[in-house]
């Protein structure tokens, strides 16, 4: 994915914790004219385990970007054991809307898309409804509906497989998607399928859960964005946020104050990602702020 | 509990929804000749229940405290099928505080206490350690010990209860007291005990919630105050707020920044309960704000 | 604007502050078979004013809709030297949309009446520029430009109020028009003109707001919707939110960032107002949650 | 103030950015041994201005602590112009409390400092009354009072800083202390004197904050913790937060609502203040979390 002239690389690294790591890294980049432009890490303690997120300028970096990572692995990665990842600030991910019916939080990623927010491509809005077509349309965006019932599930999903390979999808948003994706789905996109719940994970998973928030009671309600893994709703958290309610307020209510936090918790996670903030480790994401 | 000289009169009043309630109410005490300073009224539409919270000025009021209960209940309260509760601005709650070995909680209830920020008495710090004594007698407030363990268990709940009648406790803060109350305990004192649990409920009931706020990688934790009721960690809900944690937040982290959230909610939802502001329903509170 | 078969009526009423308003109001709206579905009052008790919303079911009430303002004015309103405004349910607002060249709050807007969010019309966007045509052009929605200079604002405005008022528009939103309405314009759409100013108010007024705030080294920005007065910013608020920023965010951050308090904060005031739930008093505001 | 058995060492450093200083202070920690427990740099890139907290295990390390300093100095500070703080995790900061006549921040920081939160010494308490004189006498903490008027202002602030000078005072923290310090003052502690003003700064500095967020209506209140420079209420901003108000609260309702804002935001900033977690500069602050 790498290219001439970008304007700067990103490196995602994590590997086990000993001395001498963050100097490597910033040697190596010093050593071949990079001047850093960000550059955080951090150290889980318990599980002696480090984490980095370093950017550069490409400028007068003396390494061509088709070859920085080879570079980097012979001269620090592999003597650490790191598993890292290089990005480049001008590569443009590829991303894949998955809708159902409800139709707020896509309007509001097209919407950032629309007006240049994010950096990124929307080559496919996946539904198993044609209800959002309406809204695809309006921004011609390519609409693609794969109904879906108990006996078709296995075979309509690897057709939505095969979709997102030919169009070359780097990851997936679940924009209210109400479907359950099956774990090999899942398997072939690990920390690259970023849903929206509309709870405060772990609290209300599943189904409906603005019912269960009012039956229960609560003062707040919150909206959780993460990635998803094989186990419903329990994959590493990117994001989350809430806001109050009270006796005051209906289900209607609930689910009207909802609509709002989730749309701003899903964009927020999006941006995370396309911006090579986030390190999956454990169940736990780290977020690069 | 009625005085001749209080100056205003507050009644919470439920009852099974029908038109014509606040008339009634508001005709009962204008005949009367008083004042309404507040009125707030809540229905729940979907039970069909009716919640109010008046309070009125007693200066001119032409019946006195002892018979305003009675007049109102045949004047209004029988006709609707009310249940109802009268208390006096000048009534002064008496509180029995419950504390293990955690300190915050403590401080921050006897410091508002002590700076007159509640109109409570506080008979009896109850522990079943000798750890906080030290805190009590710096404020002269009388701290009693029931050590409990497997055995003894029943025999000092019946001691604590026997304590909390001779001293007329009207309301228990359990400040972050570590011992689960029997159900007959908690019989006694019905929407009288308020509890606060370190996580932002129904996530993280029990023990130990920081401990698997951290291991679920949340990026928001909370805390709950609640009427305790027979099944832990269940009861109504009065009052919860959060704080944002991140990747670079240890366990001890959240301790450190529950602990602040702890004492804010907790003495939040005495402040609504000395206030008589809180009507609990069907597992949820109305909170007359 | 009064119809037969509404499903129920808003009254928001203000006046001096005495004894049996409440009562008086029910009385009316029971004595004619109105079932309140909602009320709510509050008394500012330094100024004397009394401040009300009740919203009371029309299916068996006894007065035709044409009649009920009349009726209550001589029964209620005259007697208490009450202002009040009557809307009923299935009235639907005339919203004109005024904006610059940023997209951000027109989107949110335009996808929530799409989506049916809001019981409005929305029978022009005018515009200074015509760089947001094409999003109105995607919901075919009129857009009209009215390009403005030191020269020829006067002419300008006066073009836009006849077109506001051929349009029976009945409430204007500022979605981050930047220009300054003269007096003369706002004075003809008393407490409905809902602007949207990017900063936490009074903190930050007029131009840059996200500039002085990263001067500051402000820890949390905000946003502030409000109505428009005479003096600039300085109108009635209606809603704020706020969102956590660091060092570690520049100015462009914070103006990402600030964004979807915006969209947020706006939607949030236009929402009360379209469900009339404001009372505007005195500068201040009584928002009927 | 460096001894020979610290736990670690923190460095806070500023200086011009430019290439190799991540890699440099790394490379100085790991050649003499030392293990990095906590790294975390900020770059202003307007300024072009480096910023740098770092931690490190002192176990193993080669140099003995009273070197540290010197060594780091010519090995590395000098090279790039670097202005740096050593300290050690086991000083222990001596703090003077300035009070007035509210006792909730004095409660809130005794009662940590007594419950062992914070790693400080408390040798005075400094007051322009006698009236919280009890709560010190509590906890056995000595309180000086220096009542001040018009006439005598100068003189007492000399017998102040005398005071301060011969008990070997770290920092200040302003509790509520309602006296203006003078420059001359202010001038002897730069970024040592903690102050929390009882507004969203730089929303309603100076007297009265509270009444006139009132006047003003806002429907967020809040509270900003801050170093004390010459400009009344405008030094760099450490720490703020809100909560929500609305119509229905009076003056005293914000006032109660701000008092526990107030409490733990000054809390958090001594906190960071004591952790060694603030560079000041250009009149913001960095924090590292």
């Amino acid at each position: 994915m790498s290219k001439n002239k970008s304007r700067s690389a990103i490196l995602l690294i994590y590997c086990p914790d000993r001395t001498g790591l963050v100097a490597s890294v910033t040697n190596f980049i010093g050593k071949y004219g990079g001047n850093i432009l960000y550059l955080d890490q951090h150290v889980d303690l318990e599980k002696k385990v480090f984490f980095m997120r370093v950017e550069w300028d490409l400028e007068n970096f003396k390494i061509e970007n088709s070859k920085i990572g080879a570079e980097f692995d012979i001269n620090v990665g592999k003597k650490f054991m790191m598993k890292w990842e290089l990005s480049f600030s001008d590569d443009k991910l590829r991303m894949a809307l998955f809708v159902s019916e409800m139709p707020h939080c896509l309007y509001d990623i097209i919407s950032r898309y629309h007006a240049g927010e994010w950096h990124v491509e929307i080559p496919a809005i996946i539904s198993n409804h044609t209800t959002l077509n309406n809204v695809a349309e309006k921004f011609s965006l390519p609409y693609y509906v794969f109904p879906i019932d108990k006996d078709n599930k296995k075979e309509q999903e690897a057709k939505q497989m095969e979709l997102l390979k030919d169009l070359n999808i780097d990851f997936i948003v679940l924009a209210r998607y109400m479907q359950v994706l099956s774990d090999e789905f899942i398997s072939y996109y690990p920390n690259k399928i970023i849903n929206i719940h509309h709870s405060f994970l772990p609290a209300f998973p599943g189904a409906k859960p603005y019912h269960s928030a009012y039956a229960r009671g609560v003062k707040i309600i919150g909206s959780t964005s993460h990635y998803v893994t094989a186990e419903l709703d329990a994959g590493p958290i990117i994001e989350q946020d809430v806001v109050r309610v009270s006796h005051a307020d209906s289900i209607s209510d609930l689910i009207r104050k909802g609509r709002d936090l989730e749309k701003v918790v899903l964009s927020r996670a999006v941006w995370f990602h396309v911006q090579r903030k986030i390190l999956a480790y454990d169940n736990r994401t780290v977020i690069f702020t």
